[in-house]
């Protein structure tokens, strides 16, 4: 089955961008996933095809027309979920995108300027949607950041590349570091226990170091995850 | 002063992607940031040009290799800070971006497959950033939106378009919600308070909603916030 992704923005053109390219390109060629764009404008209603007016109650910026909005969702809409790329949304997390990905696909509207008439989110079934904690020039990154965060989870676009399972956050954790050849560079050695064949050791390290460096550097996370992640970690401080 | 971007990728190609188009690319034309890219399969050492081999310990997926990575990082190293892209980090916030402004640019790189080489971080400056609590294919579409934010706060770029102080996080909440016109869309009219002229309601309405909306979205960022945000919010329950 094929991940259908619809796109609503301003600049149709920067897309697929580099969704076009690399493993997410490829998928798109053998048809895991499809795309489709709309540009917004298109569904203005006058002459000078106007998307955006101005706040009501005064501000900087433009806000982005409901009724516009509304037409280029409805154009769209076959009951797919629709997202839209606000800072305004909750906070994207690996468990939506797995939700997404076990649909048919997503409906994606990119803002621009200050944001969307707020009654697009009470009069469509759009769900509002942010990638973190820090404001962008538009929805588009983030769309692309969201198809993505799904498409590498699609049957066989990641193939046996990656088990997908033990990433950082699919367990409520940081994953645990990766060291490679050459064993022993600048002075410094892959740790002793990667080399050492034994299995269960080498499971256990892993595990202590994700636990420790998600309470270290992610207490957020940590803390959210406490829990289900049973007993606490190894009470050994790693400096860094 | 031009804010001095490099990004060290096995894609370059992707780059200036849509970095090159609207906002961004007009600062890119204006002189306001400048792009340098460079493929670190460039700075391998082989015949191959391997810049991966398979995990220490074993499992799924290649590592990028640290003296590869080092390689290339000392290649552009000039004093500005160096950002790895990777999940392992800690979060992108808004200040972060503001801290990265102030300064001269960034050296940014882009992981792709399991990661990098542990022993990268412990041998170079360089600070890994995540953008969120999801998995990508690589680093860099993060990069691109770490780019994004960082351009738009560059001094000329936005202009008058956008105050920049009132968005989400600037203030530890979430931005109020924005209205336009028409005053009446399919039934629903812009709230009362936004048309009576009255800065000061307004300006209470819209505080009201920027913690009334954090409170029942963004708990987290709530409660991070608790002790500077100081008075409770609205004890009305707004249904959705």
């Amino acid at each position: 089955m094929t991940f259908r992704a619809s796109v609503l923005t301003l600049y149709p053109d920067m897309f697929p961008g580099l969704l076009g390219t690399s493993l997410a390109g490829r998928a798109l060629e053998e048809g895991a996933w499809s795309l489709e764009t709309k540009n917004i404008r298109d569904f203005a209603t006058d002459k000078h095809r106007t998307v955006d007016d101005t706040p009501a109650g005064g501000g900087a910026g433009m806000v982005l027309k409901c009724d516009v909005l509304a037409a280029a969702l409805d154009s769209v809409a076959d009951g797919r979920p629709m997202l839209a790329m606000s800072p305004r949304g909750k906070t994207l997390t690996q468990a939506k995108v797995r939700d997404l990905v076990a649909g048919e696909g997503a409906i994606i509207l990119c803002g621009r300027f200050e944001g969307f008439d707020e009654r697009i989110f009470e009069a469509r079934d759009v769900e509002p949607v942010s990638v973190g904690d820090y404001i962008l020039s538009g929805g588009e990154i983030p769309a692309m950041l969201l198809l993505d965060a799904c498409i590498r989870l699609l049957p066989g676009v990641m193939g046996a590349a990656s088990s997908g399972e033990e990433e950082s956050f699919e367990q409520g954790l940081l994953e645990y570091p990766h060291y490679t050849r050459p064993v022993e560079w600048e002075g410094r050695t892959i740790p002793e226990v990667l080399r050492s064949g034994d299995h269960a050791r080498i499971a256990r390290w892993r595990e202590e170091r994700a636990r420790e460096d998600t309470r270290l550097r992610r207490p957020d996370l940590w803390d959210a995850h406490g829990e289900r992640s049973g007993q606490s970690p190894s009470g050994a401080q790693r400096k860094k």
